[in-house]
């Protein structure tokens, strides 16, 4: 099988000129088949609050009603998605920008509501990856925002990490997957206040070991939770690491 | 060769929910491989002017600074186009939503300062069709937004029109071309104060008798000029329509 790159950045990365043009050449130089996936919060954020559209977050998620949905739309399809697609084909990449609706690649269902009700959110029911794939395969190298659809008509609004995670694994039947997790850390740390201390190897039994003695805690659980669900659904590898040390032989690199 | 159908259609017939549901029932009846170029004008004004953002137009072109290209990128690729893809997905149509940028399908260059500065709009100079082409023969129907981009960076607003017509041509090395441009009259008028006085076929050298005799003037000189244009570069067929009569039996037929 052909190898496949799969790297998501937070929003921050992407949404100003200086670190997006870096992170483009980054991205350009990691080898073979790739795909990047990326957020814009803060950019919607921002446009929203234009709009005289308040912005509301409830565990980290965005609170997604009729007209914030417009604005994500806007703003993650339109916006942040076409500057890296029309940056990475400066840098000579033939990318393509995708939401879930584009090729039916990926359908969800609006989050039930339950005691909050976060609107126009969708959790992920299936993902068609063959047209991806045979795009990939022809050298073209997706894009995608964090959108997905419910196929009766519905954009909804789909958290990043989840549309790397379900990308990655749907593609693992048809490549060998890297999953690349981008966030403000040089990768897990042995001591949160050293940013040099970082695991450079983690195993669902050192993991284990690491969440009983405290050394991993908080939102970095279900981040490698998520992170084992890959590698036990076929991804061959999950590195967590900063978006300026893209290498996959940088951060933690999480196996089974 | 297989048939194919490019249809452009204007801002605001996909800008209106009702009339949108509408023209994606009527589209989704026309058989064979097809393509939807949309415009999103309206919006893009409306959203701009929420933002606090002034339209300006000159000869009916909109001046594109870089406030603006921001504003037509988000409508444009954002919110018009992915609207239409998952309504789309929804009566069962494999949509995918492109821009020039996305497979760098469509390379510009921004047009020249001369007497009037249009800012960041571009001239097409390039149109990659060999993907496009391939994924057209694969059941999937590209819904082209109005941007294109430069190759080296920069998206660039493109008249929906010149879209259309410069994908026609380009993919006319693949397929049989039908291209139908949309707009508020059932076609070409012998009487423009009579609706029903459509002419069914027009050919070059009823064009010329007719523009010699006044009865065709004013914008749609340009307009049939286009189309000749496009039928000399090897499309079988270009209709001039209205959205509601989107069957290429209607309307004003332009041959050879």
């Amino acid at each position: 099988m052909e190898k496949l790159t799969i790297i998501k950045v937070g929003g921050k990365i992407v949404e100003e000129p200086q670190s997006l043009k870096q992170l483009l050449t980054d991205f350009s130089k990691i080898e073979g088949h790739k795909v990047l996936v990326h957020g814009g919060g803060r950019s919607a954020t921002a446009i929203a609050a234009k709009l005289g559209i308040e912005s509301k977050m409830v565990n980290g998620r965005r609170i997604t009603d009729e007209e914030m949905l417009k604005v994500v739309t806007m703003v993650y399809a339109g916006l942040v998605n076409k500057q890296i697609v029309a940056g990475l084909q400066a840098v000579g990449i033939n990318a393509l920008g995708l939401t879930g609706a584009d090729l039916n690649y990926m359908r969800s269902e609006k989050r039930p509501v339950t005691d909050i009700d976060y609107g126009f959110v969708g959790d992920v029911k299936e993902v068609n990856a063959a047209l991806l794939a045979d795009l990939i395969a022809k050298g073209v190298v997706p894009v995608l925002a964090p959108l997905t659809h419910d196929k009766v008509g519905n954009l909804l609004n789909t958290n990043a990490d989840t549309i790397a995670g379900e990308a990655a694994k749907a593609l693992a039947s048809y490549f060998e997957v890297t999953l690349i997790y981008c966030f403000e850390k040089k990768g897990v740390l042995m001591d949160e206040t050293d940013d040099d201390s970082v695991v450079s190897n983690l195993t669902p039994g050192l993991f284990e070991q690491y969440v009983s003695e405290g050394i991993i805690n908080g939102g970095m659980i279900p981040k490698l939770e998520n992170s084992f669900q890959a590698l036990n659904a076929g991804v061959k590898q999950v590195v967590i690491t900063r978006a300026d040390r893209l290498q996959p032989t940088n951060g933690t690199s999480i196996t089974l």
